[in-house]
């Protein structure tokens, strides 16, 4: 895959692969109208970022550092380096503000040319935005400005190569650029997975994994992504890092957890050597249906704190199943459709049946109703789909977004009301809240909010005010302001309730470190 | 439990308690004497501290915060406090030298009164040293004096409540003053256990296992201690720190892991919250013969990356099991006793007996022979006592000692030979050095080394020698400098070459931040 393809993939103002559009069929559209009433709402066409605010002459050093074919500054490669894809992005974009554009895309082939336009940037005051799927939600790829001669995007696009593999002690070293399919295609070559799926699979790179601590869909059998990380590099302004002598240790902090989570803006992740698991020969999806949403969590509970996780565990609320589920026959035919839970195994065949006849044991005592391979083959056949039907609903007027936040067990209800209560007094009754629990853990467990409302005049402070209420909501109940979205610009307001202000202090302390002249991201992360 | 006793039985010239200490039986002398040559080495008796350093207005201080009874000036106290139970340590103070003894001993109760002692001590310059069971064999208790008014050992005797239990969650928050089995009897109370068995276990202290991040003998079912702990809290001398909003998150880098292992330089933990299992209602131990630690080794690997560990799994190699076994009936009655592995099943009898049944399916398929439960009888009755074995060699002029280290799968084979030799060419032919794996991860695992040779004229320099030859090794190799023994001062000459240079700038900018005076455990960690 060229660079060129991937700027093309990406629209500042519409998700993933164009190819790929959602179109609502009538059917639908009339739900919509039902629900919250067709308006259509086209985005603003021919949308052109501003003027290139760095000059010609400063460009040179950038171009003497990676080539002169690897510093982009035409519109177009601007415009889809523009932001990332919450839906308060895709809304200024739709609106035809590119005003975040970077001034240039540069695009330094291996970590010593990342370490040299990290110079550059430092010496010249230029505002550096690490670029790798472009699928960030919280803001995370628009660096503040002021005080920055301008912003770069370091685009990662030609750093994908499989570095390294072991397949004695199953770990591989990639580099960041790779998007997900192409590192599981590298390491489908060996035989190996690295199990880590999360929605944004198919456009978002290892880099973006790595520096966002993401969690997949499967995080139930492979575990989050910082949980894979045996080693990294990353360079700096003022040096460079390789961390990863051992699998663990006790030779101080573990200061791979201090780039993990950076969001860009301590250093650029050049590599990461992960653990990384033989692929698997077989694989099956089921649904159950759960009289309510308690006793589901309950049973998710149980089988990870008896060690019996399968490789997928998610559970719909009574909103979101509902919803979710044209055909109520797939859950069992009745009216109330209860909380549909969808498991999966990954493995050997032989792995995959006993782990799916243990797990069955397990829910079928605690009250759950099998209801076959149907909704688990639903799911996984959609299951990177829902951005590409928020575009569409988008396009009909309907405001649609998700947030998320963890907690431990026993906080889990009463968070899942506050933020579900929040989000609806914000957006009113005519909201639909759907949430659903995607990673559990021994202790607690994540809770995904998906909110859709018809849109009013100005739906960004629309969402906006629903976000807010929902962050307060989850700050004051103790929980994290963010799963595994990360921090960006948009969870900024609520980090210092979480880590407090020597939290705070701490953060800024490295990053005063490693970037004194502070390039890397500006805004993004450290309040 | 008084805090008196605590002081009591920790002598500073051996480990733990006197009344359990081993007297070698004439048999076992007259194996040493083949060995080694026997030779009385008796510790020099009446040895005293130094006299108190720091003035009785200056201590007044100190007595405002916790209160007159718990400044401790007295011989006795502080010489109990000196230093660790390294054999370095051991021997020095077999020599009457008690000159790292702290000049105070101060004990606060809480959160608050830790920090205000560690503002006082800001303020006046005072080193301060945490000490939990005093148990560290890295020299990770003595403070550098140089440009301090003196040095007070913080002991966290009476900070030993169990603060919380969340059994739906299954968290339960702990103070750091509490020693394993003290920790252990509490959660007892509620049926859970924390399943943390380091050596240390009968001493240490849940402080002192979070601020190392050790790991336990039961490390392949309950994880290292860094993995359970879900929250904590810290004093500093510049604010506190109250981290652990949920399992896991994305809330920027894990700055959990970085106050543990931070080994009492970056602030006092004064809190955790660690995950906790139901306590096992049965468990089983057994031992299994290997031809060959490679074969052995092999077959630990096979049942890590499958998913399938035992709780407890360790496998010593062919010098360890020919030493350790005394009756080689034992392990099949053959000459060639070739290498003992130990695997523990503890749970549910029905997670036990499923678990066993798995792994033993595997342990035959790949070539171990089952030797039944008697070594694992055997080894679970003196998993505490080679501290003790250890005082009674000294006591006959046998110099031994342990280190270790982790490396991937890979490497595992290359790390053992190169860190064996490097033993052996610096202790001579005529020392025994012995090795096994204690801890194992999908990618990697633990070598951990004894050594025992004759002691010569200056046993701490022949000792000195060897472990730098061995860690000079580690790092050609690229393997940890610690796995579990954290860095204290005796690893910090080889820690920037794990971390690089980079990663010692970063400890010391969060030093810096947290700790501007430099006052806590001064000389510890940080290069």
């Amino acid at each position: 895959m060229t660079p060129e393809t991937h700027a093309a993939e990406m629209h500042p103002q519409r998700w993933g692969d164009p190819a790929a559009a959602t179109v609502l069929p009538d059917s639908a559209l009339g739900l919509v109208d039902l629900a919250f009433g067709l308006q259509e709402r086209p985005a603003v066409t021919g949308a052109t970022p501003p003027p290139v605010g760095l000059d010609d002459g400063l460009l040179d050093g950038l171009r003497a550092v990676v080539g002169p074919d690897h510093v982009l500054v035409d519109d177009a490669t601007r415009a889809v380096r523009t932001r990332g894809k919450s839906t308060p992005d895709l809304l200024r974009a739709r609106a035809g503000d590119l005003g975040d554009a970077p001034d240039a895309v540069v695009r330094p082939d291996g970590h010593g040319e990342v370490a040299a336009v990290l110079a550059w940037a430092a010496e010249h005051r230029v505002a550096v935005v690490p670029f790798g799927g472009g699928t960030c939600v919280t803001g995370g790829l628009v660096a503040r400005r002021d005080g920055f001669a301008g912003v770069v995007s370091l685009d990662l696009v030609r750093m994908k190569r499989l570095l390294a593999v072991d397949d004695v002690s199953m770990t591989a070293t990639l580099q960041p650029g790779l998007r997900g399919p192409e590192a599981e295609a590298l390491l489908a070559a060996h035989g190996l997975t690295l199990g880590h799926h999360p929605q944004s699979f198919e456009h978002a790179s290892i880099g973006g994994f790595a520096a966002t601590r993401s969690s997949g869909q499967s995080s139930a059998g492979y575990g989050r992504f910082d949980a894979m990380v045996v080693g990294l590099t990353a360079a700096t302004p003022t040096g460079s890092l390789d961390l990863g002598s051992s699998p663990a240790n006790a030779a101080g902090p573990d200061l791979r957890q201090l780039l993990l989570g950076s969001e860009g803006a301590f250093g650029v992740i050049t590599s990461v050597t992960v653990r990384v698991r033989r692929a698997p020969a077989a694989a099956t999806y089921e649904g159950w249906r759960w009289p309510s949403f308690d006793s589901g969590a309950d049973a998710m509970r149980a089988l990870a704190q008896s060690g019996l996780l399968p490789t997928v565990l998610r559970l719909s609320d009574e909103n979101e199943t509902a919803i979710n589920l044209a055909d109520p026959s797939s859950i069992g035919g009745t009216d109330d459709p209860g909380c549909l839970m969808i498991t999966g195994y990954e493995g050997t065949a032989e792995q995959v049946d006993a782990r799916r006849a243990a797990v069955t044991t397990v829910l079928e005592r605690l009250g759950g109703t099998p209801l076959g391979a149907g909704p688990g083959e639903r799911w996984v056949h959609g299951r990177y789909g829902a951005p590409y039907l928020r575009d569409a609903l988008l396009d009909h007027g309907v405001l649609v977004e998700t947030l998320e936040t963890a907690t431990f067990w026993s906080d889990r209800s009463r968070l899942h009301a506050d933020v579900r209560a929040a989000l609806q007094a914000s957006l009113g009754d005519g909201a639909l809240v759907l949430c659903h629990v995607s990673h559990v853990y021994e202790t607690g467990c994540s809770l995904y909010f998906t909110v859709a409302a018809r849109q009013g005049d100005d739906p960004l402070a629309q969402w906006q005010a629903a976000k807010a209420a929902a962050s307060d909501a989850i700050v004051a109940a103790g929980a994290t302001i963010t799963h595994h979205h990360a921090v960006g610009t948009d969870h900024k307001p609520w980090l210092a309730h979480e880590i407090g202000e020597v939290g705070v202090r701490l953060l800024r302390a490295v990053k005063a470190e490693l970037d004194p002249v502070g390039v890397l991201n500006p805004g993004v992360l450290i309040p």
